[in-house]
This record gives C-alpha cells, structure tokens and sequence, in this order.
C-alpha cells in the first residue's frame, strides 16, 4: 500500500495537497507538526493540540533517548502511550541536535561519540542504533542519522558530510528492513534526508541517490542553520524537481509563515517548527495582520483579542491587557495561551494554504496573506 | 434576600452543609477555593477549572491593586470578564499580603502606608480605599482590611490589631454602604475578619463585635502564621460557636486536607490555600493514599496514574513516568498536570466531605479518610 496519495497540484505553481496514511491516522498535507522534542509540545495538552487539529506532532529521538530513555518508553507501550497522543508522531534522529548541542563529538564513517548535553555522558551512535531506538519508540515515521553542516561550509567539508549521509541512509534502510515486523509492513515510514548545503550538484548528486534508494519520503536537511534565504529557496526549488511525485517532501525546522508559504509553492508538504511555541513563551503572538508583542505598552487596556479573524480558545476569551498582565506578573497560562493561539494560526493558515491549492489560486492566496501579514 | 441558606448540619458534629448566593452564582458549601492570587490560578485555565468543578476562585486586590491596575481592570468590565471567569470570585484584602509581602510599611489607625514588592511605590492605603479597589474589581465577595499579627505575638500587640481591625471592618461597612448601587444590595457581600491571636478572650471580644456589626460572613483571620495546630482549633472552635448560624465561616488561608477536614468538624464553610498549585508546581501530588513527589526515582517506569480511583484528566491520561519525566525535564506540562489533579483532589474532597455530612456520617468519614491518606 503507497503511503503517500498526491491529490491535487495547484495550476500555476509547484503547490500540492495530499494524503499521508500512518497506522495511527491520516495527515492531509501540506501539514505543520507541532515540535514536542521532549514528548510534549510545549506548554500544551495533547487535548489542545487535538481540539486546533493538530494531525501530527514531531518528537526528538536524541532527546527521548537520553531522557526518559527508550527502555522506560517502550516498557510504557511505546511513544503514543508515554506521552498519551494517539495521532501520528515523527521522531527526528536527532543528527542536527547532535552536531549542535552535544559536546564534545567525534564522527566517523560508523558513527557518531557524543557527550550527553543533560549529564555529559559518552555516548556512540551508528545509524543502525538510531534506527532501534525510534522502533522502539515507535513513532510513524523516522528519520535516519544524517550529517548537518552549518552555513557557510566549505564544499569539501559538505561533500563529505552529504557522502557520509548517503552512506548512513542506506545502513539506515537496512536496519529497518532487519528489524521490522513484516506483517505491518508500513508500520514505521522512514524518510531519506537530503543534505549538500548551499551547493546545487551536491544536493542534486545526493538527491538522486536517495530517490534510487527507494524512500517513503524525502526531507531537505540543513537548512535554517544560518543560510540566506534565496540560497535556501534556490536549493528547495531544484531538489523538490528531481523528486518522485508520489512521495511526501518535508523541509526539516522551516518556519515562520512566510517561509512555509514560499516553500508550499515550491513543492514542499511537511514542515515543523519551534517557532510557535517558542515565540509563544517569549509572549509574541502572530496573527492576520503580523506578530504582536503582548507585553508592549499599548496593550495595557486593549481588550481586544490577539487577532479578531481568530476562533482559537485564547482569541474566544481573553484580552490583550489581560495577556500582558500574565507576561508581566510570569505566570505559566500567558505562556499557554499565547502558545496555543500561535500553534493554531499555524494549522489554520495550513487549512487555508490547502484550500487555495484546491482552488487552483495559491499564488493569490499568497499575495492576499503577505500583503495583510506584512502591513503592521 | 439572605445570601446563605443553612442547609444540614451533620448529628454527631458541627459539621454543616450550606448554600450561598451570589450575583454569579450558588457556592455549596462547606467550599475550596483555589487561590488565583494574580488573577490566575497558577498554570490552570477557566475552562479547567469550571471542568473540575471550581464553583468559586479567590483573587487578591492588593496584587491586582498594583498589577494590572484597578482602572485597567474595570476598564476591561471587571475582575469577572478581565480574567474571563463568569462564576464567583472574592476577593481578599490584602491585608496579609501588605503585612507580609510589601516592604516598610507604616501603621496607624488611618490606615496602612507600604512600598509595593513589585516597584518599590509608596502606597497608602485605608479600609475605604480598600472597598472601592474591591468594588471596581466587582468580585462577589469582598473582604475588610485588617491587621494580621504573626505568632508569637504579645497579648498587648494582638490587642491593638484586633481593636484596629474591629474599627477597619465598621468603616469598611460604612464605605460598602455608601458606594453601593441600591438596586444590587446583594451585589458585593462584605465578610468580617475576626483576629486576636491565641487569645482566646481577644477572639471572643472580636467576634462578639463583629456579629453584632452584622456581616454577610465571617471570616477566621490571622491563622496559619506559625501557631501550633492545636492552639488554631481550639480558637476555630470557640469562634464558631460564637457566630450566628445563618452565616458562612471562613477559615483564611487553610489548609492540607486534614485542616480542612478538621475545620469543617468544627462548623467553618470556606476555605481557600496556594497549597494544591503550589504543591503541584513542585511535582507534590495529593492522592487518596497520601502524598506523591512523582520526581522520585521509583516512579521513573510506574504505569500507574497518580492515584488510580481519580478521574481527572491527568490520571485519565497519563502516567508516573511520564509526569517523573515531565519534571525532570523542566516542561510546564508537568506542572500544569499536577496542579490539576491537586485542584481536582480538593474539590473531590469537598464532595466527599458534603455527602458525608448529608448522610450525618461525618466523623466515620474522617476516620476512613484519614486512614487512607496516612497509610502511605
């Protein structure tokens, strides 16, 4: 069974909407996982992420390995149960956490020896262990362990990380295929990750490897790590080319709305992002008509909601003022839900991307929503 | 029209059920109240806690005084719409707050002068100022500024502040008199504050003053400042016989569980304590067998809910484990898990405590419960 159905390509732009089907639920692309890295997202509810339609949420692997460790997880029925989502999950390796918040690595065709951020123990890694710990985890689809480079990076350096990166998808592959029960054949969807840097032959070389590998998927790696954003777009634009039709594309760690808008156009159908959360907790909202900062001293006795056009539970019940009354007095519901509010305008700003490609009129869509968002 | 209504009083205690009447709303009593100090109750929304049945929160005028404003806040329509909460709500003083909390205060009988603990401004404030701060909060129930002494006090100091806080509650009578809209008379019902230490012929004086003052309740203040428990019932339970029936009683500040149930033998109605949110945000959690700290290591692969005959969300849905690991990892989830499921216990208690009392059951049910919860 394909796991990924193309529904509808937009007439005049690479946009597309599809379905992706996981044994715990379906997801309409283009989606927007929540980041839950330590097995929540944070601040919210699994309820809540329910009730804005949150189909699927993206889990860390390092993270989870490290703490609460793949042996507590599994003893408690896996990552679903643990964290108590019932939705699909996604676990990313944790390759881009490893090359930038452990200590201390060391990389080698075979692996990768790190130090644990949270209790500086030494830890070595091969793909094939990275592959375990996400089955049994769990998740609904995983990532094999690639090698990020930051921006810029020389080419050399980048060859050999994107070569290497090969190198680990295929003993990734393997390692699936070995471990796997295979009377529940799509039971884990594993993805191949695209990397290469800002360099277009790379990222061509390493694409096309990959699609001959056969993947349920493809994602863009190494991105968001200091890049300027028309090399960004430039590399997304000629990878989402040389991919199958028929299989999901998903742009790792992209990004505030715009970024996602651009990235739907060329082609692309998965994204995940701290964005919303993070801003949330720093008491930045976004809205229709852009980002407000809630603790701003014009909102003092503005009862108005954050964004008017919005249904959310925080837009249904409070104001501004009382918004930037929890930001100052530090109490935990502002980071709630200003968090909450900034999750669901990204799901609903999925739903509207969704139905202008339904509607074949994506690149008015995308005029009509920037000219709003950006006129502050 | 009598705002309480004196329902059933157990046979074998002074133990009673009640019902009070508000402008939003009824109040079964004997009640809890969770302490929502700034506004919030800490990390919980008001769709949770109308969930877990809150009928009644507690709010501070003195931190709303200085944050977010009284102005801004009956700007926004009021304590009730500011903070979205269409149910109940007092409000206390302040006067243990500005006692304990603000910084160089200056007493006299004209009132208090203190530098707020958020910015250091001089405020001075009387029991007049103190009604109109309530009055434009527009919370249900309000209460005087009184004088709150610690323990050990002198007879001589205990004297004057409870002398102090006679003269505050007559003035603050007059002030809710002259305020007041005539059309709403039940609008804003005022309670006295009865002190006098440990001294039990101080008490006796206060409360016999103050009844004959006439409030819509009674308050017990000045507990739960150091004083051995045994001193607190023995004046709980001379004050109470000392009040009139057809009143609600008040006990400020208190407590655990066991307070509670030891307040309510001895015919107090109201209670409100930071204890299950601040209990809960350090990962303390109440059960029926006695308190969790979920941080410990024996719950680090526990399957098990905090307490397996609760039905609150957080034991529908989540594990030990999972909370230990919540914790562990510093993720507001946890805290906001926990304060739920504590917020939950003690309304379930106050259930428990009310079909007790129904049933003329009341001292078999603090055997039973007390037998439970201290068989840890």
């Amino acid at each position: 069974m394909d796991s990924f159905k193309l529904i509808h390509q937009d007439k005049n732009t690479k946009a597309r909407i599809g379905k992706l089907t996981t044994c715990y639920g379906q997801i309409d692309t283009p989606c927007f996982m929540p980041v839950g890295t330590q097995g929540t997202v944070k601040t919210l509810s699994p309820d809540e992420l329910k009730e804005i339609g949150a189909q699927i949420i993206l889990c860390n692997a390092y993270h989870l390995f490290l703490r609460a460790g793949k042996d507590v997880i599994k003893k408690l029925g896996g990552i679903h149960n643990f964290i108590s989502w019932n939705r699909p999950i996604l676990t990313d390796s944790g390759g881009y956490q490893i090359f930038s918040l452990a200590l201390l690595r060391k990389v080698n065709d075979e692996g990768v020896e790190f130090q644990s951020h949270i209790d500086g123990m030494k830890h070595f890694l091969t793909p094939e262990n990275i592959i375990e710990i996400q089955l049994d985890l769990g998740a609904d689809i995983i990532m094999p362990l690639d090698e990020c480079v930051h921006y810029p990076c020389s080419k050399d350096h980048a060859q050999v990380a994107m070569k290497r990166t090969i190198d680990w998808a295929r003993r990734s592959k393997a390692a699936l295929a070995e471990n796997r029960e295979p009377i529940i054949e799509n039971r884990q969807l594993l993805f191949g990750i695209i990397q290469g840097a800002t360099y277009e032959d790379l990222r061509k070389d390493c694409a096309k490897e990959l699609v001959e590998m056969d993947f349920s998927g493809y994602a863009i790696g190494g991105v968001s790590v200091g890049e300027p954003k028309n090399l960004r777009y430039n590399i997304v634009n000629l990878v989402t080319d040389l991919l199958p039709l028929d299989k999901p594309r998903y742009l790792m760690g992209v990004g505030l709305p715009e970024d996602i808008i651009t990235a739907v156009e060329l082609g692309v159908d998965m994204f995940d992002c701290v964005v919303p959360t993070r801003y949330g907790r720093n008491g930045t909202a976004f809205t229709s008509g852009g980002k407000i900062i809630v603790r701003n001293s014009p909102y003092i006795d503005d009862s108005r909601p954050l964004d008017k056009n919005c249904s959310c539970y925080t837009c249904r019940n409070f104001s501004r003022a009382y918004l930037r009354h929890l930001f100052n007095s530090e109490e935990i519901l502002g980071l709630r839900l200003v968090s909450l509010h900034n999750v669901h305008f990204f799901l609903e700003l999925m739903e509207k991307i969704k139905e202008a490609i339904r509607l074949d009129r994506f690149s008015e869509f995308k005029k009509e929503f920037l000219s709003t968002y950006n006129n502050q």
